[in-house]
């Protein structure tokens, strides 16, 4: 037997059948082919409480890489200061939502520039090439641009999934650079919005994200003195983690909160009237959703057992561990109709696709289940319906459903 | 300098401008905003003709979930015995091709066997459950359904990239219980079809293949005698690996094939008036498809060169490393005008999406690269485009082409 991750505590609480968003699985499941993803904008919407509560006075933007599922953004855009956009694409998912916009991305064409640049979304440049090819579409627009500098930190987010600093990197521009490119896009007239600082994702150690908040403003101030100008915004990244596997632990962010709040009352004069914001996408909707499929079939294979989904890595490539993990772990997973009770079988839980990697529940323990049960997989509101690859084998996408907001104020 | 996997032939020969199908690559990207896959039928044609060569009196099956793209259904109609397909999604894509199909997949839905039986395509059993269930839809539908059994093999394929035997799997009936299926399907009145039995994929090893394939051709025998049946058609499964990386070689098939004649030649009697298939995909396709991407930035960064494609892997998965694979290793790519040229820069090929995952070229040599230039990253020809996170970050998807059928004699 092997271990699975922590139900997300809203889930983890509940006995006997579980609902989301006040509803049963069976009821998201009735008169459906197939699974569904369902979102619960209460927990979102409690999770951005939390975050206020930590972080007073400092932004928060949504990075809609994690979800861009269109009223998942409508509730969010009630909600939070920004939207992050990593494509044209992502863009005018956005678009209309009435919230400030930034845009960061290696490798924007031409035509995702000049989309930015008439819907005065602030680019955040990642190269001097970039710097280059947007203020040449500007000008031949006739707009003034909104120009941020994504910088390539010489920091990184220790113990982070995803590190994104302190190493050669696509992403930005090498800090010893920008206080040129940053001269250079003054001098042309553009309106300079400031920085762009991420250092990594994915970090369930609170100090680790400490230190380099402290280290992202003090690099902020040296560059923005030796640039010599003030930046309006700097984005700290975002990297707050969930706990997705065994032993892992909640991220405590009121710590975070409360060194940031330091660290900013004590930042140099330079950052003296800069705004600062954190830009989260997983922190923010991965614990909201959960991925719900049916047990077409149950089989005995040499001595193991197996409960066959209706979907599998087709709807949720990262559970099954194939996407930017070494080694392959377990989600937190459970049969719907069986909250809290005892996992006293031992049984791989696997998709319907015709391949070894898709494995959703490397032999969990699970309650006795049954053909036509229920499943549901957890953390399934970041990451998962559209980093998955819903053509493969050619069965049907999953539905994606957002839940009423109901019961905000029992909410955790 | 890190290495990157051999091009394949039709390619590695030639010098300056690449030609797929016999056309540039600037031809097949001209008008388009993205990136494309192109696929050349007169290279799957050889790798038909070879089979044809190697294996004289062996059925060939095609294994859609490869490439399920329509155009190349409809070539490889023209040339194969028979579909392989793992849902009904991909049975609707060559129901109308006129070739026979057979429907392996361990989590067939109730809809998708009684669409099966409609078809009278044959099942590949997974399950006693799922033998159950469709008896019972084709006795209520009034039909007499096609089956076969997948067997779980206690041997496994040596060597392979994946291997699906000599487990406990979620794939196939254990072969301890196969006689005893095939007895009650026969008892029943199904048209029992035979045996598909699948022990892994991705094997280079010639040796290990004929091994296998010994192996299976006696499992099968062993299992026929205990049915008291004669088996119509053995399908052997595949397993014919293709050269991704450094190192690698490709496969003797002609080896494979003079072994598996004398197995043939000398199997049980029991065996003797059945037919036997190989099921391929990846070998089939893999060589005759290259991504087409354009370079949109080139930057500098900690001493290192990044080239920033306008695709990654939103669009080609596997080629970034993440898909399946423990250790990343780099698949064959170059400079599309540049074809024979020697690499004498250094450089990173990434894609444009937000995350270090993203690489689709780690520390290559290529010829000197300039914003604008075409890359082609070869091997896309299987499990590219279908099995891609393509909705990721909002990019569009890459388009997809067939070329058209020039030059087949001049082919090796």
């Amino acid at each position: 037997m092997k271990p699975m991750g922590p139900i997300p505590p809203e889930f983890a609480a509940q006995q006997g059948a579980l609902t989301v968003g006040g509803r049963r699985a069976a009821e998201w499941l009735a008169g459906r082919d197939g699974p569904v993803f369902v979102y619960d904008p209460a927990i979102m919407q409690a999770r951005v409480a939390r975050f206020r509560a930590a972080f007073a006075g400092v932004d928060l933007h949504y990075a809609i890489k994690a979800n861009p599922f269109p009223p998942l953004l409508a509730a969010m855009a009630q909600w939070v200061d920004g939207f992050d956009v990593a494509s044209s694409g992502e863009l005018a998912r956005v678009a209309g939502l009435g919230r400030p916009i930034s845009f960061a991305g290696p490798g924007k064409r031409d035509a995702e520039l000049t989309a930015a640049i008439r819907a005065r979304v602030t680019i955040n440049l990642e190269s001097e090439g970039e710097a280059q090819r947007a203020l040449a579409i500007a000008g031949a627009l006739g707009i003034t641009p909104r120009l941020a500098v994504r910088v390539n930190p010489d920091v990184e987010l220790r113990g982070s999934g995803m590190k994104m600093g302190g190493r050669p990197s696509p992403f930005g521009i090498d800090a010893d650079r920008v206080p040129a490119l940053v001269r250079a896009i003054l001098s042309a007239g553009a309106d300079w919005r400031g920085f762009h600082i991420y250092a990594g994702s994915q970090a369930l150690d609170a100090q680790a994200i400490v230190d380099t908040q402290g280290a992202t403003v003090a690099l902020a101030a040296r560059l923005a003195e030796a640039a010599g100008a003030m930046p309006p915004l700097v984005n700290l990244g975002g990297g707050f983690g969930v706990p997705y596997f065994a032993g892992d632990r909640a991220l405590d962010i009121d710590h975070v909160g409360a060194a940031l709040a330091e660290t900013l009352a004590e930042r140099p004069a330079i950052l003296g009237d800069s705004r600062f914001a954190i830009e989260l996408g997983r922190w923010l909707v991965a614990e909201a959703g959960v991925y719900l499929a049916r047990i077409v079939d149950r089989k005995e294979s040499g001595g193991e057992t197996f409960l066959i989904l209706d979907g599998g890595l087709n709807h949720q490539l990262a559970a099954s561990g194939n996407f930017g993990t070494v080694v392959r772990r377990n989600y937190p997973l459970a049969l719907a109709d069986a909250m809290g009770a005892e996992g006293t079988q031992t049984v791989s839980v696997v998709g319907p696709l015709c391949t070894p990697l898709d494995r959703l529940g490397d032999r969990v323990a699970l309650p006795p289940a049954r053909v036509g049960d229920a499943v549901a997989i957890f953390l399934a509101g970041a990451y998962g319906a559209t980093a998955s690859p819903s053509a493969f084998l050619g069965h049907d996408p999953a539905a994606e459903v957002m839940a009423e907001m109901i019961d905000p104020i029992a909410r955790p």
